[in-house]
Parts: structure tokens; sequence; C-alpha cells
């Protein structure tokens, strides 16, 4: 095997960077109308026919013959055995990461994620209070891209909201199944998991079936149908994000060992050939540096051949004129994962306006908070953390307001309240607010 | 005229009961396939087109000619003078409303949408950084359902989230303009405006044409077109909830003036004829009362014939066993508005799980809420209360996680990723965080 790995150079000062750098960023989530059409067939079939039509399609599908959906269903003591028999390192480094992961979200509920209210001088009581929903469904990709670090990532975020019921569908192709994710489900604390995947498992997720139950929202990754059933279904139940490929951005100022930036390219592009990796960087010979340590280090790499294609076809290293240059570009890219690789990460960081999440310094790899930092892994991807959040606690919170006005509160409140409902010809509102006033009592 | 209102009767205590509460629960968000399909070409055309389509779409639809975009620009100017032409009494409700929505959704930023971090014992540092979205896009319904409140209601949070350029889009059919949105539009800070609307609106919004600006997200309700290119340009942009039909829901416990219910529940009926208007009460006679205020208060009412047809064919009174029953009911519901008519509403809210505003105590109409309480009125409809929040600051906020790991903690970390990236079968991963370790070094 001879794979080479040159992503493309771009330097902001050459006349063709802008054409360039668009073209390198170009990804279109265009849909396939033919997958569209197949999923809205599956999608009414399961809410006609609930788990008879899943059954028929996890046969097709995955390759699985069972009579019954109760078959399908992965028991309590099924995990817990898939979680006692992994090796002792296994269970502990899933344990210490679940741990972590639970801290930070717990921290993070507390910061944003409580319920809070305040009165006017008038009495008046205006607020929010915050409450989990009810059950959700935590779709988890099987086969060759089983995560159980997703497991963890999806669950733990729900369990820590407060909410009641974790329902996991994980399709297993020809019953094929993934002891460590099994095991990530036990630790998660996940209430019913099924074996089962595709558009049908989110169907089943979203109308719920005789033995499926119906969620309040959907999460987790999946393929090009699981995304269009997910698109499909949204407003019968919530969903997350709609995830592209992986993407991650270094920005280095050329003081982090030149290896571990090009492992750190490396371990996104070994997601799969369309993931993208970048470095922007103001010194070329660090550049070059990057370069040799990703021809050195390749074919080390088991994964070298998804690898080479990833940064071949969509990795770049690009010169810019300044560090500050560097963070104006990222922000046009608002990547997914964004490594700020330098002695003084606190310097660039409030620069930084769009970004999934943050790595600062060069300690602070992305493979390091993708498994156990604690901050979630779930991240908007495709340039959508212009406008969306990692996944966490408040993805599995809802919020109410609260509202009590006082006697004393209803006579100002309700001369404004009239004057807009006038204006806006709704009498019944003008007439609801009128009546709480003392001078029409 | 010879309007009548009688809401369904129906009691918890009846065999028919679930039957009878289902079949008037049933509302169907269903898509029609023909506006689909014209949704669909008109984004490609605003897509490929830009401008161009823009005007034919706003010239055919709205029956609007203009050479240029720019004709369909309202100015500063234009905005400031529709608010100094206005009645002082609505200048000065319009400001009023303003100031407590304002005041309101600071105090939200202030509980849930600011930054936090915190540092471990090895020094590592993990939280994550809030910050406003760049622009947002806000739609305004334009002809007869023009509600200047709710663009106090869309840009005034997204003015508080920091937010740097809030852009509006309001049709006005043959060129008819709204004083008091224009003027509500000054009022809450929005930076530009153009009077177009339906798909064509949202597709500039979303793709941005040489005059409209792309926007990083777009919220506000809209008719079926609308609602259809929201959730097609899903992803491209954010987007805030897709609305279905208005719904109150009123608790009562037989304690507020029956005439202050009737009026409630027509405020919300007044809307449109699939607005529903349910009361929940454990007291029969009562229950009779508020039928006999609807009887007597209806033929005042100018929306009479709306607020008849709402009530006749989606209303309901319902009497319950008790007020614990009415409650879990309610939660079932998971209504938009929730009104708790009670002499005692604090006694009953710790039950309310599900709601997009709960409105406490007899002073306490939605209309206070709808128009200058302070909370938000875009609310979670058709029972999307299970999964989904009010419009809020957090919906023009977008987070970062933010991760430095320390020395000393990459070498703890990094023997649990190494783990972790091993059992996934990503090497790359494991590497990265390897190399971080002294014992590697």
């Amino acid at each position: 095997m001879n794979s080479t790995a040159t992503p493309a150079r771009l330097s902001t000062a050459d006349s063709s960077f802008e054409a360039d750098f668009k073209a390198r960023l170009h990804w279109s989530a265009e849909t396939d109308a033919g997958i569209e059409q197949r999923v809205a067939d599956i999608l009414a079939d399961v809410q006609a026919r609930g788990d008879a039509a899943v059954l028929d399609y996890t046969t097709r599908f995955d390759g699985l013959q069972a009579a019954t959906m109760a078959e399908l269903e992965l028991t309590q003591a099924e995990l817990k055995a898939a979680f006692e028999t992994l090796p002792e390192v296994q269970r502990s480094a899933l344990e210490s990461a679940a741990k972590r992961v639970r801290s930070y979200h717990e921290a993070q509920k507390k910061a944003s994620g409580e319920s809070w209210s305040y009165r006017d001088d008038d009495g008046t009581l205006l607020g929010q209070k915050v409450t989990p929903l009810d059950r959700v469904g935590i779709y988890v990709p099987g086969g060759k891209a089983a995560y159980p670090s997703s497991v963890l990532m999806n669950a733990i975020p729900a369990h820590v909201a407060g909410v009641g019921e974790i329902i996991m569908v994980v399709p297993t192709p020809k019953g094929e199944k993934n002891a460590l994710v099994l095991a990530a489900a036990y630790v998660a604390g996940v209430t019913r998991a099924f074996t089962i995947g595709g558009a049908q498992a989110v169907a089943a997720l979203a109308y719920g079936t005789a033995t499926v139950p119906k969620v309040d929202k959907i999460t987790g990754p999946g393929n090009a149908y699981v995304a269009s059933a997910k698109k499909r279904v949204f407003g019968v139940v919530g969903i997350d994000m709609i995830a592209g490929p992986s993407e991650i951005l270094v920005l280095a100022d050329g003081t982090t060992p030149p290896d571990w930036v090009a492992m750190d390219l490396f371990s996104q592009a070994e997601h799969d050939e369309l993931a993208q990796s970048i470095l922007l960087c103001p010194d070329a010979a660090y550049i070059a540096q990057v370069q040799a340590s990703i021809t050195k280090l390749l074919p080390e790499m088991p994964r070298r051949e998804i690898i080479a294609k990833s940064l071949n076809d969509r990795g770049a290293l690009i010169l810019t004129r300044s560090m500050e240059e560097a963070c104006a570009i990222s922000n046009r890219i608002a990547p997914e994962h964004l490594e700020v690789s330098s002695r003084d990460p606190h310097r660039w960081e409030p620069l930084l306006k769009h970004a999934g999440a943050i790595f600062l310094g060069a300690f602070t790899s992305e493979s390091l908070g993708d498994y156990c930092a604690g901050p979630n892994h779930v991240l908007p991807t495709s340039g959508t953390a212009r406008f969306s959040s990692p996944l966490g606690v408040y993805d599995f919170q809802k919020r109410s307001s609260l509202i009590e006005v006082s006697e004393a509160g209803a006579q100002t409140l309700g001369q404004i309240a009239s004057v807009l409902a006038h204006g806006e010809g709704l009498q019944a509102h003008a007439r609801a607010a009128e009546m709480r006033l003392h001078s029409q009592a």
C-alpha cells in the first residue's frame, strides 16, 4: 500500500484564495429524492401497521429474523452482562468517562437549566419553570461505526436533565451486537433498548407501536435514511441537529509539536472520507513541518487509506497573514471542533465566535474531548455552529413561562393590553383585560 | 346574525370520555403535497435567480410592482415616521409593552444565558461560552392577521441576546402597510425591513440575495407556505417551531367570575376557527355558569362568527372528578396557554408538567401575557410543549464548549481516551491522546 496524504496548500495572500477556499469548503447536504420517498413510505407503514412493519423492515434491511418485537428488546440483564464481561481496563475507562461527562452536565444544568422567577414591585410574578422531557429516544448507529462513547454522550445529559425514560435503538445487522455499546447503555442508565435501526426505528419512536413506546424527542446520529426520517418526524417529536461530516480546524501559532497537530488532523480524517481537517497557521515553516509529520506518520496508521482520501480530497493547510486573520477565517467556517494550538490560547479565544467546541492549548487534543473530558461530543457540523449548540442538558429540558399578575398589576397591564388588542382588532383580548380593571368591575 | 356557541360538554366520568376527548383534540398538521412542491420550486428559483425571483413572486402573489428590491426596503425613517404618527396612547402602550418584554428577557438571559466555566483540581478548564447569533430574520405576517405584538416578541429577545442585525420581512399585499407593525419594528430595534413575504421571503433570508442579507436563523409565524419553506430550509439556517392553531386551556376551581373565564375562552377562539378553547373544572354548576356567560357575552363580540365556529367545532367544557384529575388531563394536552383560574394556583402549579405558558390566578388573563406582562407570546402549540419551549433569548444564542486540558489532566484523560478509542477502532484518536502522555513524550 502506498498512501500519501497531501492536503491542499492555500495562502490567504494568493489572489485565488477566495475561490480555492470556497471550493474546498463546499459540501452539499443535498437530499436524494429516492431516499426521501422510501423513508416517507416506511414512516407511513410503521404508523399504520406498527410492530408488524418494524419487524418486516428489520428482517429485510438488517437480516434479522424475529417473530415478535419482544425478541428485539435487549434486557437490562443483557446490558449488565455485556458490561461485566468486558476487560477491567475497558470497564474502568467507560465508568471514568461516564463520571466526567455526568459532572460536566450537572454543572451545565446548574448554570443554565434551573427554574427562575422574580416579582415586580406590584407583586406580579414572572419566571420560567424548567422541567425534563418525559421520555426520549436515542438512536445509536450499528455495524462498523458503532460508538459506545456516543451512547454516553446522548444518554447522560438526558439522565442529568431528569428524563424519566431513555429508549435506545441500535441496529444489529445479522444479529451482531457490540458489547461496548451494550455496556455503555448499562453505564449510562438507558431504560429500554431495542435492536432496530433505520427509518423504521425512528418511526417506531416517533409514533409509538404496541411494543416501542412513543417518545418526545429523538437524538443521535445515523445514515441518510435516519437523517431523512428524523427531519420528517420533526414537529411530531423534537429532534437534535441533522449531522453532516465531522470536521476539525486547528489554529496553530507554531508552538505545538508538529506530530501532535498531524495526529489531531488524522483523528478527524479517520472517521470517514468526507471528514474535513484544516490547519490555519501564519508560519509557513511550521506548515511544512506538519506536512512532514503527516508523511512520516501516515504509514503507521491502520486507517491510512481513509485518512489519505479525506486529507487529499477535503483537507487543507492554510497559510494566513496572522493569527488574527486565522481567527477571522475560523469564524467564517464555524467548525465543529476548533483546536487553538497555541502557547497563549486565551489571547485568541475571545476572537472566536462560532464553533461547536473550542479546545484550548497544546495538551487539549480533540480526542480527549471526544471521550472523556466531560463536554459533549455531539456538536453542530457544516457551519451550523453559527446558530446551534452542542447537545446538552437543555436539549432534554423544556421551559414553561410562569405569570401571576397581581390585582394591582392587572390595573396597569390591563390598560396597555387593551390599547394594543384593539389596535390588532382582537376585541375579546381587550375585553378580557378590561374585565380585570377596577373601573370595569 | 344569530350565532350561538356551545362547546362540547364532556365528563371524565362518562364511559365515552376517552373517545370523545381524543376526537375533540384531534388536529393533523398534514402537509399538502401541492404546497410542498410549489414551495420547493420557489426556494430553488430564489436560490438560482436571487432578487429577480423575489421580485417576480412579490408581483405575482402580493400584487406589488417594483422594479428593484431596493424599492421593497422600508427605511428606518419610514419606521420612525410610522411610530411618530400613531396616537399618543398607542405609542405609549407599545413602549410600555416593549419595556416589560425587554426586562423579562434580560432576566432570562441572566438566569440561563450566560457563559460559565470551572476548573478541575488538576487545572483542567471546562465550560461553555454563550454568544449571540450574528444575524436573524423575523417573519411577520401581513394582511389581516398583522400583529405588532409579534414584532416585539420576536425582535426583543434577539436584541437582548445581542444579535448584530435583525432583518424583518413583512408582506404588504397590494402595498397596504400596517402602521402599528412598522412602529413596533421601530420600537423593537429592527435593523432592516423588507416588504416581502411567503416562501420567497423565507428563501431570500435563508440563502441571501444581492439585496437581502443571508441570516443564521428565521423565526416567526406564517401561513402554510411559510411553514413549509421554514421546514425545508432547516439546517441551512436555524428555525423556531412550526406553529399550529393557537390553544387555551383553563383549569378552574370555580372561584373566578364566570364572565372572565368565558371572555378568556373567547380571546383564544377569536384568533381563527381552528383555535381551541377548553375548560377543565370539577364543578358542574360552575361549568353551567360559564356556558351562560358565553351565551350572554357572545352577541357583544365583533368577531362572534369566528368565536362561535371555533367553540362549536373545537371547544370543550370538561367536567372532571377533581382538580388533580384536571391537572393530569392538562398534562396530556400540553397546552400552549394554560390558565390556572384558582384561588390557590400555587397548589396546582407543581402538578403541571407540560405547557407553553402558565397563567396563575384569576387576574392573569392570557391577554395580559399576550401583550405586555413580559414573557414571550410565541409558544409551542399542538402538544409540542412536551418537548419545546417559549421563544426566548436562548433561541438567539448558541453555545461553544470550552475545554483546556492541563498537562496533568492530559495524563489521566489520555489513558481513558486511549482505551476507549482503541475499543472503537479509531487508532489516530488513541495516538493523539497517547502522544500527550509523559511516558510517550
